[in-house]
């Protein structure tokens, strides 16, 4: 009997999300446990695989119709060797060969693979990107993120270090980024940056109605960025237009290389809505070439929460499909 | 019996070369034609169709032994469609099918590449490339152009306008480039756009020993900007210097997207030997991030003026390979 049903894990620093997903990317179990990493490395390790099972057994099905497991974890890890190398909020997980381990106890097929990876994946294989072949998407949160998709397949490079997207340099010589770069896309268009961003230049005596917070002590949040600048606040306007005038830039700089037919937009930040998607089109148009009309649309993703379990059950179907595990 | 070789063509605007190649990438015959293009369509087609047949007959191999022709084209053309669109140097070929021309009238298999496409493809098979599956290559001539090599693959993106290198966003509002965009890397490191730079801030009223050419109305040439930046002209040696930096900015983009094992410099600028490769390589040391060491090796490309032959030969190898002609 054809195996008809994929787990997606989407491995975090706080929690740990799984689901059961057919092949047409339908969500028939979703669950959220803790990850509790203060309880170290075997205890997330228990909670991963059990995060699994239970994911198919809530569902109700026979583990027979299983035909793998996808995990997505923070980076650095490998693809390749199945391996978590050493996340930043998952420093128990070190050195951690999370595939083979997950393969042993589960017995069945798992794949492994960059938690932004996955969630550009499931947005190609049953988001916004469906029907298409070639897909860029950048995810606003803290960080930039991204993933590319070129002719149907993830691109990974080398290193496995490839679509670090936010570290695409827009503005060399400008503001350090917490990669060590100056002037990266993700110093100007992150939710977390946009907001420092602002901080910064207040602290360096620009007026704006956004001292009303500081001055009171409190940290800047995007959100507050965006509704200064909506209603008119000059520096909360300036700040909020040079995060879309350089994801614009990157995105003309994308349209370049990997040449998509659609540029997709994820993350924390697009609550703006079509404040933000209007200012990138109108910044992108303004940039891009006149050669060729190579435009890519750009869009908001459409998976939400969901992304990074939809995507790690889409990257093990394409390991299926593949039978590439 | 295995088919044994394949013919290379490498279309320009003023001549036709083509080759006779082997499976390891030995040059068994090569020749050049001229293209004819005042001649029109139909004369320039004869001459590739003969270009190819004269280099099978000129290294005195049994056409059974050929596996089929890959040829070189400038853009816009469309591998997909074996279609030349609207070359500005071959305005004759515009809407020319001239793959399913050349295997009608050859009776071989034939594929068609982007002439930079096929350069990189060919530095990857059989030059500076060897060994490496992921790979980037800049070709630094009167444009800026290039290739990405990505696990073993040439990305081409949906539009078939991929790895336009040279129009990667370096200084937004910058320098304007020939594409209509401002601040491509095109616009500063190209062999022709860096003379271009070196007049403007001379009719700007900076001053150069390059005046010299300058006030006697000649134009200046690249070699010209490298000789008097090594005697130490500062202007020279600003827009030189501008020149490797932007292709230094554009090659840390290039890490953290397609995150190659090697980058690989071709085209006339590669004259200037180790005075490039140093400063680039200083340039990029300095730009790039400290989070992580998946640096890419700078290396100059290998083939010298047998690439875009060599190029062509290597598509029509992997087309065989894939039985994807």
């Amino acid at each position: 009997m054809a195996q008809q049903y994929c787990v997606g894990v989407d491995l975090g620093g706080t929690n740990i999300k799984a689901g059961l997903l057919d092949a047409e990317g339908n969500v028939l179990s979703r669950l959220s446990i803790p990850t509790e990493t203060e309880r170290g490395r075997d205890r997330v390790v228990d909670n991963i695989v059990s995060a699994a099972e239970r994911a198919i057994a809530q569902a109700g099905i026979k583990r027979e119709l299983v035909a793998g497991i996808g995990i997505g974890s923070p980076g650095p890890m490998s693809h390749r060797r199945g391996l978590i190398i050493n996340p930043g909020n998952l420093p128990c997980l070190q050195d951690t060969p999370i595939r083979e381990i997950t393969r042993e106890r589960t017995g069945l097929p798992t794949t492994l693979e960059n938690d932004a990876n996955a969630a550009a994946w499931g947005e190609y294989w049953a988001g916004a990107g469906k029907g298409v072949r070639d897909l860029v998407m950048f995810t606003l949160g803290t960080g930039v993120g991204g993933g590319i998709i070129t002719d149907g397949r993830l691109l990974r490079g080398h290193f496995e270090n490839g679509a670090e997207l936010g570290h695409i340099l827009v503005n060399p010589g400008g503001r350090l980024c917490s990669c060590g770069q100056n002037g990266c896309v993700e110093a100007y268009s992150s939710a977390y940056n946009l907001a420092r961003h602002a901080e910064e230049l207040i602290a360096g005596g620009r007026h704006s109605s956004l001292e009303a917070r500081t001055d009171a002590g409190e940290m800047l949040m995007a959100e507050h960025i965006v509704e200064a600048a909506q209603e008119g606040d000059d520096l909360a306007t300036y700040v909020w237009d040079r995060a879309c005038y350089y994801l614009a830039v990157a995105t003309v700089t994308m349209q370049h290389l990997s040449n998509p037919e659609r540029v997709v937009l994820a993350g924390g930040l697009i609550a703006a809505g079509e404040y933000l998607l209007e200012s990138v089109r109108r910044h992108f148009r303004a940039l891009t070439w006149k050669l060729l009309d190579d435009f890519p649309e750009i869009r908001f993703a459409a998976l939400g929460n969901d992304a990074g379990v939809i995507g790690a059950a889409g990257c093990a179907w394409e390991a299926h499909r593949l039978n590439d595990w």
